[in-house]
């Protein structure tokens, strides 16, 4: 149930294969920043209690499957380093209304959808790439994509009800398909190739 | 093995007993920074590959006691939230030097140094709280406190040889005493009071 409006095209996996340095490193860069992401809300919104514990252990789970990708590109001899950011995140994030509650209520949407995007991406990646580390590699970490996917809707859910949110949530996946169909070409876990 | 160029008055823990919801608050916020400040080094210094992981499980470990306090919190009926931050943290890192590499070393110094006096004051926490429960809970943390002090100490070490940063850090550890002479009389875990 990831509740994404597109599928990824067929051949995705095909097209990164031939760039698989470049798509962990973005991998690893993706991981950093769903953390800070997850701090940064953990500090905007110190009001709402339940968030925190919530955010909080997310935050440690994306550090740790960056720690994970940081290990792989070690043992492969890929080099970690600054990589200039995709437009993705950035343009899903500028659907984000900005009075409250809706600021919140759509940053946890867009999270929820960039969680959704990671968790296809890495089952593809898990079926059909040509590497058995790598595909074992992604599987083992699909899962927790998908969990906190629904742990940013359930989130949502509690704070604004069942229906507006899915409602939104619709929305708000519509445009990240319009987003993705939109970005240059390269190899990224959120882009075309 | 602290380094810290002053001790903490004895009096402290008596001055804080009559205030240990706005400790423990504070207790909260500070967990919360320190795993901010570890991923606010984790972007900045992406080209230092070796940084990266060591700095990760550090602001795992600095989350995962965040979520300890706030369930310790929690089970006291004690209320998490905002809070005005200290001027203390602000004011050690006034003292970090702004051209590279200067700046990192500094930076790690100030670091170790705030987790050293958290370690301090853990201790005598454990040791002198009439609160089994609570003088407990800080006892279970002031062994990460001190490995984390030695951490950062290392990770300068590394980067700029043991003699310079030892005399860096006894001269950041004066301003460090200076600043906690000088700071409000306020029940946190870094101030006078």
């Amino acid at each position: 149930m990831l509740r994404l409006a597109s599928e990824t095209e067929p051949g995705w996996v095909r097209g990164v294969s031939a760039h698989l340095p470049d798509l962990v490193l973005d991998h690893a860069h993706c991981e950093k920043k769903a953390a800070s992401t997850a701090i940064n809300l953990i500090f905007r919104y110190q009001h709402d209690v339940a968030l925190m514990p919530v955010l909080s252990e997310l935050a440690r789970e994306e550090l740790s499957h960056f720690e994970l990708v940081l290990a792989l590109m070690e043992r492969r001899g890929w080099r970690f380093g600054p990589q200039e950011p995709s437009a993705y995140a950035k343009r899903l994030h500028a659907a984000v209304r900005s009075a409250e509650p809706h600021r919140l209520i759509d940053t946890l949407l867009v999270c929820s959808l960039i969680e959704a995007r990671s968790c296809e991406r890495m089952r593809l990646l898990s079926e059909e790439l040509d590497d058995p580390e790598l595909a074992a590699f992604h599987r083992d970490l699909l899962a927790s994509e998908a969990r906190h996917h629904a742990t940013f809707v359930d989130l949502a859910i509690e704070r604004a009800g069942r229906e507006p949110v899915l409602a939104r949530l619709a929305e708000l996946a519509e445009h990240e398909a319009a987003v993705l169909r939109e970005l240059p070409r390269e190899p990224r876990m959120h882009s075309r190739i």
